[in-house]
């Protein structure tokens, strides 16, 4: 039996997400630089593995996010940054879809971005990379083409806050168990999407090599959510 | 074996959790009445079983705010507020605990509630109730005292968006599944906790026969995040 780190799409309880964690993202949504990491959760409904569609719901201006994911594999609390790299199963390529004007909306109403970030089929996610794959998380490779054109493509290396620093951070407010995902924020050129395009995803090491790839595309939701002003 | 839905708070994969659901609550806490359901996420790693205890991280203000909750027995998407009952296994009392100081800058900053929602023990939780034991949940009384002292005592009839209306509006965001917990918002009297406090709650049928109970004591968290303004 696979253990619930490698099959964390299937038995994983929560999504953990940094927001902010790339200066070129903040300054090109002019946001504020946070001062110390911060967070919100995406439902595991909302996991589509590689190869499915992503659901634009009526109303909503759909934007991508690439990022490189933590697959926990031991659980813990207080987790220390000393202590955090033996917390990782593995990683993952995955996509933050948000809902972006249903957020600026939520934004600048104090709201929960619950809906705007757990819609079915926002969390597009890749194959789990065990540990020993990768000699270095933080000099990755995340790199998003729509139709063929480059739109996002940056280095781990460029996070605000390292992984262990995250992994302290959100272990302080809530314990993590085995299959847990992180998303570690995005770099810069995120933008929406539109029904039929086609994304590509890749993750890949400092000489180029390949890690994983993930693709899908993007399809209007049918019935469901509609956003009005 | 149990069901996942009766194991709800072993095996659930997510807690969804309504805002604002009662007018005397909203008052209270100076806020908007919502247009249309909304709600937030907490994690399943902040449950406590009865009897249990609620820790006060450093520099938090946690506020008690007994709820009603329904347990989904058989998941699904775009459920219709006629197909809504069919969907629940059975109900649960429970407590949704918020770190009021830290809700209230994150709110202001327009950032995720997932902090001040999502702290470890945070979602003291009753037993499984099966559908079965309860004629109708919009009559029931929730109560919760304090050393005693009688802080909440509401009726789920006065609910504003009721609970067919809930899992519709949820459902048509993100798929339900079965183990998932709906907390309903909670009635007016919410305030703070003191390590020592030893809080009491009770769900009752309309003539008075006790559903439930739920008991817990606060104490200050060891170490973990520290809130600074
Ligand atoms: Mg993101
Ligand atoms: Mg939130
Ligand atoms: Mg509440």
């Amino acid at each position: 039996m696979q253990s619930a780190a490698a099959s964390f799409v299937r038995q994983g309880k929560k999504i953990v997400a940094i927001g902010r964690n790339y200066s070129e993202h903040i300054k090109e949504l002019n946001n504020a630089r946070p001062k110390e990491p911060f967070f919100f959760l995406k439902p595991t409904t909302s996991y589509v593995p590689s190869g499915g569609k992503v659901e634009i719901p009526r109303g909503i201006i759909a934007h991508y996010e690439v990022e490189l994911g933590l697959v926990i594999g031991k659980g813990g609390r207080d987790i220390s940054q000393e202590a955090a790299e033996s917390h990782i199963a593995g990683y993952t390529l995955a996509v933050d879809m948000t809902a972006r004007n249903l957020q600026d909306e939520v934004k600048k109403k104090g709201l929960p971005w619950s809906a705007a970030k757990g819609f079915d089929t926002f969390t597009p996610i890749g194959s789990f990379i065990p540990k020993s794959s990768i000699s270095d998380a933080h000099d990755l490779r995340l790199s998003l083409k729509i139709n063929g054109a480059i739109k996002q493509d940056g280095t781990t290396g460029d996070m605000i806050f390292r992984i262990p620093r995250l992994i302290e951070h959100i272990s302080s407010i809530m314990a993590l168990e085995e299959g847990d995902l992180i998303l570690t924020g995005t770099p810069s050129g995120v933008g929406p999407l539109a029904p039929g395009d086609n994304v590509e995803c890749a993750l890949a090491g400092p000489s180029g090599n390949v890690l994983d790839t993930l693709n899908f595309t993007a399809v209007s939701r049918e019935g469901g959510y509609q956003f009005k002003l």
